[in-house]
């Protein structure tokens, strides 16, 4: 092993927005695998505005990423030594590698996949948790029914854009709200969105009078903030939304705004509950399998948003929260 | 028919708290019953939060009382005259009366009820809506199980006693949060409320921790504002939030504050769900059978704090909002 690891450690809790100085990249020898574990030459890095949350200390859903610690991401990427029968040199695997070239770790955090079937990045995206998300939080959460309507914030986002393209499987009138012209026509043009919203450019609460006219039956939030608040005043009886992010406020430094509006599922009887895509691990294949033959039939498509060099770390990841990536943001190694 | 009815109009909606000058008293004389009508003398009114809400103007569950209408309530009483076959003189019914002594309604709209059963007042309070909500918005909405906490919030109010008492027979763990002393003396001693938590004099979120170990399964809230998001940030994985009122914020004039830590939802994968009484109609029959019986085994007690004087409407209604009533507010005609 002649080769480096190069890694970003995380160095300090970011306050707002991450910093660069928050990170700290470092080169250290690759780890030799133990009995169990594999080395893996990590070739992808998703991207994720979740990691926002892994660098706050508190009570989560997973424990913080500790203080000079690699930070957790997850990869797709090579074998390059395995001490698990499980595993052999030059297999393709994906797993929560963290943000470094050579991970080192155990073969049962690792996925095989088959990259005759997609290409890699795809499973960091629509075969990936961002496939896993959207298919579970709708299906499962939102449980939208034929004829019912769909809104999806983010949209443009991995997750979002795989909401709105399952939604229309499912017979749903599905709208948009994503920021600018590209991503809108995208939406409507490329992937079949019924509507878009520019948030940008438009009231969305007025908007949303336009485009979902009958109301909205299954809202999927990953913005939080106004847009929740324009939603929830407009849902119908018995609507459900999904909480799966709420990118709006990750980075806010006062308390986040809560939706002053929440009566409105009061008033409608309607639910508002949370999602953690890893409690549907035991059925991610089932959902693979669907997700695989709905873009094999040309009815689902991903997109990726592909920035190359480990070391462009931490101004890659601000483009999340600036909204400038377009389609599953990664991190070429 | 040489009475009066005395009525409660509703001249203008209130800014904040409802004022003696919203309303205006009347006298006019009794509505002889047309076809399929009945005339009842009014014996009792139900005082309720949800009144100041009936009092706005815009969309809800129900539409706003019309200016110059009799302002919404239900009550029961006694029919003096009927023109439909289902109900004679000397029947006892309740229905959506209003702030009246006597009340010319469809017979459709009332229902008959068993005075050797229970007392009249009972039939607002745990026989009638107050009891329905409670058993329906904790059993179908709450979804409690033996074993889990659950926490209701205006514990000493006639839903929520309803509520814990509810839950205490099915198995549950039940904190109370109500304000003061006395009332919390009686949830625990004559309800068998496990612990409560005096909001006045304690800090909740701290109390919580000492009152609700294990965390939360299931909170019943009636308040809103900060009791919600201190029980929100001790509530448990797959925790059940059952949204009935929110008197905290119903004479709000500036908006409503809603919960900054709603995202407690996706961390434990959490629901919030709205829920209204109306809903159960085709099942408040099964819900007072069971209450019925469990009031005969001595396992569930109402408690009514009956005021005196339909003129008092404009003051007593304020109880309410003042957290001075203690059980069900109730007007005696």
């Amino acid at each position: 092993m002649t080769e480096t690891n190069r890694q970003y450690l995380l160095k300090a809790r970011p306050v707002g927005l991450p910093k660069a100085t928050d990170f700290e990249l470092v080169s250290t020898p690759p780890v030799k695998p133990a009995a169990g574990e594999v080395l893996v030459g990590v070739e992808y890095l998703s991207l994720d505005p979740a990691m926002r949350g892994w660098m706050n200390e508190g009570r989560s859903y997973v424990p913080p990423v500790k203080l000079g610690a690699v930070m957790r991401a997850l990869g797709v990427g090579r074998v390059i030594e395995s001490a698990d029968p499980a595993f052999k040199a030059g297999d393709y695997v994906s797993g929560g590698f963290g943000i470094q070239s050579h991970a080192t770790v155990p073969a049962k955090d690792c996925t095989k996949i088959d990259i005759g079937l997609a290409p890699l990045p795809t499973y960091l995206n629509v075969l990936g948790m961002t496939g896993m998300t959207a298919y579970f939080g709708l299906l499962e959460v939102g449980l939208p029914k034929a004829g019912e309507t769909v809104v999806v914030s983010a949209a443009a986002g991995a997750v979002g854009a795989t909401v709105g393209q399952i939604a229309k499987i499912k017979g749903c009138r599905v709208v948009g709200i994503a920021g600018g012209p590209e991503k809108c026509r995208w939406l409507t043009e490329d992937l079949g969105f019924d509507a878009v919203i520019d948030y940008k450019a438009e009231n969305v609460a007025k908007a949303l009078r336009v485009a979902a006219p009958q109301g909205i039956d299954v809202y999927f939030d990953n913005v939080g903030g106004e847009i929740l608040e324009a939603c929830l005043a407009q849902i119908n009886l018995r609507a459900r939304i999904v909480i799966c992010g709420a990118i709006s406020q990750y980075n806010a430094t006062e308390a986040p705004k809560g939706p002053a509006n929440y009566l409105s599922l009061l008033v409608n009887r309607a639910r508002m509950e949370g999602m953690i895509v890893f409690d549907y691990a035991d059925r991610y294949h089932i959902a693979a399998q669907d997700i695989a033959g709905w873009m094999k039939a040309g009815k689902l498509k991903g997109k990726e948003d592909i920035v190359e060099g480990l070391k462009t770390f931490p101004e890659t990841l601000l483009k999340l929260f600036s909204g400038e990536n377009f389609g599953k943001l990664i991190l070429k190694v």
